[in-house]
């Protein structure tokens, strides 16, 4: 190939080819392997993950497999590959018009490295066809990795299954250890003392293992933010009690001091207090999770087990869970309507008495406990709230 | 010794010797000395410990001192030895019927190393003849090792006057470096860039820098855990606001996204939820140490200062204390009674009000507060109690 | 100069010299630079720094700097000049008298240290003049390190503005990376398993990573405690919930078991329970700054929004706000006024209901929440309160 076109030609031919698939998601990972075992997968590092596009770049590895006279099992909702030197230099041909770019694309970037700097047994080629329960560590790591760069939402991957397909792993810097290398040879290792300092011990690794955080976010000790959360620009993550889970995380601007569990999502300009805890599917919510809106406080060490909207507050020290029961003085009965046209909470009641569950959702509520009764109230919080202006009509 | 034979004879010689005396627990210690002054053991690490069995391997220790001349004066409580080549040979002598097993045993491996490995001044035997106040620092590592390796049960052992014997150390990795050391040559190693990166400063070190875990068991985040806590297989820490103490932990598979402080112990399938706190015998329970039995939740936030039985809930957010006082309405005496065999509350009250300590160790119990009244009030839980049926009759 | 006396002279000629200004701190600092923009300061090292003292040695850089036709603008609140091999040779020369001392002054170590190992952009001077808003990243460090020194006093210096100074970087070890390197760079680094362990990501540094803490003081883990805050001796930071921020700390020797944010103060003996929150200036004080006294309790999980004085005790699970109606009986009335003789609390009422905020500064206080009715209630602790004689009267 010695034109761009020819390129585009390339591409067009392997796409149409009879036992092509477009994929959801491919990369190369860089494979780290048991020590005691090197067939157990125990951490898969993408450089770059392609998700949705550059099927350019696809075609060019697909067209490389079949020249290599690799079967691709286009049935599978996966395919993962060793890759090998010859892989590298055909994928480099293919890409040669690329290669003098100023600006080369990111593909052609890794190819070009692994050309120079190719390690067997350490590199494979991952691919998803389908977005179904993960089969191998790669195809795990390549979700959580698009769940953290925010190539994929929240919730919108399925990562069933993955707690089983992850080795856990004991992690040395970003070194992964295999639990049964350390207990065979913990006599040397200790004798000589060359025992890694082991840093924890889980399935997943830390987001700051993989990602590489927008300069406006910050993460104050790398153990608070699990791989695969997803944190927006601008988000800080507090070193007391915080923790954000895989598949949790935040949409915008967020002070986090607090926990956000998995599957919790925190909007923009909210703050989750000291301590607070956002309740995840697996502890109290019933397996609903919980979103929380834009310009919400959760106060210090409050717990919040509801969905809720923009503009609230939760004070400090309370709960707030499915079951709580709420009460709401007639004269913010109205007022909370106001801020959600979808609610007609019955305004002729001197005091209503809900559950916190039928206020889910709604904006501008907020949740305290009357210190001289011990009842927990709802206002509407001085906060301001932006309706949307189509669902006001 | 040529003969599996000769070694047992070796051993009861050894044994019915006068002078001998059966330890409750020896091991080979490698030792971190102060960089200032090298007397001061900051760190004792044991590859082996031998806790009450094993005693073939320590008459050949004993012998091999004898034979040195080494003079044990068993009738203290422990003893420590700097240990020497020639100690090392006359054990692997002692030793030679095993050193061609294939599997051989642990202190026949450790001799075997230190033959070819040994380092003067950084191995030292370590014997505990009583479990009486420890006076040496590799005595109490000795203690703290036994704990977290479930050879001793927790507050089964007697480290009285402990934090007096273990020097206060500032950890790099696993490296433990003499603050006087530090600050004395700060201008120099700030200058160069050499200064250690320091992790944290404390007595004691981290469970994970001694203990290789089970594959089961995760620890998202060394700290959380210090040297001399227990985890039983499957227990998982996440890194928010968790802590285990030492002389505290788990005696089943829990989820620990909370506190358990110093002597506090959780049972199989409870949870103890983000941000929980269980007071130890130092902080609010006048010194009575607080057990959690089997599948008991602790909500987030909650904090329990009394002891709890089996299926018992704490409502997230609320404290219940040894002074709290308890509201059970009727319906619910009758329950509780139930799932209690040795509890008798007067069934016939409307509505019964005790101390939380009352309930101390009771089963099924659910503790919350009306979010009406304000009211801390107990029910019979929704969790399932097995009941022991001898307890029952 | 070849005396002492002739050291005195100098030093005083300088002194007296028109274009000489007493500073208010000075020192040499090692600087990190950005790995794609040398440009950029990431991170100031103190092996010594001066506050207000030492003038001698100011004098002395302040001459050698004036020798080598340096312009120092004297007239501006700060002055950072990157230090020569000149400079060093210049002020070795008029430390000479003093480079023989056994035991040498700290600054004559720095540049007798520096005259061997010199490396060229790795110095500079800096010196504050007045205490205005820092302009570069060496000022804000020189004020952090103040801080937590303890040169300076909490809430004494002027940091406005310090975030914006401050580069966001990502911290391995002791090394700060620039992001933007490690984004422009991800490729080859995850491709050869190069990419450093980020252990956090934020604009300041840890605490332990500058300072070199005192023997009786723990801090179990680094990322509890921020470069700024200021830890009296004997203070324990433990590693579940904690926290303390730049600018917030301890008088004495206080157990850290729970969060202490900016601004925030707490007095010897005081025990911050596990996840216990004192509320910061930015987050739900109305811009006051909160202190607690000496000998003062916050029990687990507890919220302090108001500052406190000498013997109190903040129950468990509890929030005390600046609004929160607190409710006193008669018989308390009376003894909390006389542990407080500038309190003048209406001892005629039955039961008197306050906002937390009248209450501010009181010592002998115990918060609890009323089991029975959820009122949060106010009584004269157990705890003894010693008062100043001075103020009795």
């Amino acid at each position: 190939m010695k034109t761009i076109q020819d390129f585009k030609d390339y591409v067009t031919s392997i796409e149409n080819a009879n036992e092509y698939k477009k994929p959801l998601a491919f990369g190369i990972a860089r494979v780290d392997r048991g020590q005691k075992n090197p067939q157990k997968i125990l951490q898969a590092s993408y450089a770059v993950a392609n998700w949705k596009e550059n099927f350019g770049s696809f075609a060019v590895f697909f067209g490389a497999l079949k020249e290599l006279g690799v079967n691709i099992d286009i049935s599978q909702s996966e395919f993962v590959w060793d890759l090998n030197e010859e892989f590298i230099n055909k994928a480099y041909e293919k890409f040669s018009v690329f290669l003098d770019d100023e600006q080369r694309h990111l593909n052609v970037e890794v190819i070009k490295h692994l050309k120079d700097n190719f390690i067997k047994n350490r590199f494979r080629l991952v691919v998803l066809f389908e977005d179904e329960a993960p089969k191998s560590v790669e195809a795990v790591y390549l979700k959580l990795y698009a769940l953290s760069k925010q190539f994929a939402p929240l919730r919108s991957l399925n990562l069933n299954g993955a707690f089983g397909v992850l080795e856990n792993v004991a992690w040395s810097g970003r070194v992964p250890y295999e639990i049964e290398y350390l207990k065979e040879n913990e006599i040397p290792l200790k004798l000589d003392g060359t025992y890694p300092n082991i840093d924890f011990v889980d399935k997943f690794p830390r987001y700051l293992q993989h990602i590489v955080c927008d300069p406006s976010t910050r993460i104050l000790e790398s153990s608070k933010v699990r791989m695969g959360a997803s944190l927006a620009n601008g988000t800080t993550v507090m070193p007391g009690a915080s923790y954000i889970n895989f598949n949790a995380g935040t949409t915008g601007s967020v002070m986090v001091e607090g926990r956000i569990s998995s599957s919790a999502i925190v909007g923009d300009g909210s703050d989750v207090g000291g301590g607070a805890s956002i309740l995840g599917v697996l502890s109290g919510t019933n397996g609903n999770p919980v979103s929380i809106g834009k310009n919400t406080l959760l106060g210090a060490n409050s717990v919040t087990g509801v969905p809720l909207g923009d503009g609230c507050i939760v004070d400090a020290g309370i709960a707030v869970l499915e079951g709580t029961k709420v009460s709401i003085k007639k004269a913010h009965i109205k007022a909370i309507n106001d801020a959600n046209p979808n609610l007609n909470l019955d305004e002729n009641e001197e005091v209503l008495v809900l559950k916190a569950l039928d206020l889910a959702h709604c904006n501008g509520v907020h949740f305290r406990q009357n210190s001289l009764t011990g009842k927990i109230e709802a206002s509407r919080s001085k906060r301001e709230v932006k309706l949307n202006k189509m669902l006001h009509k």
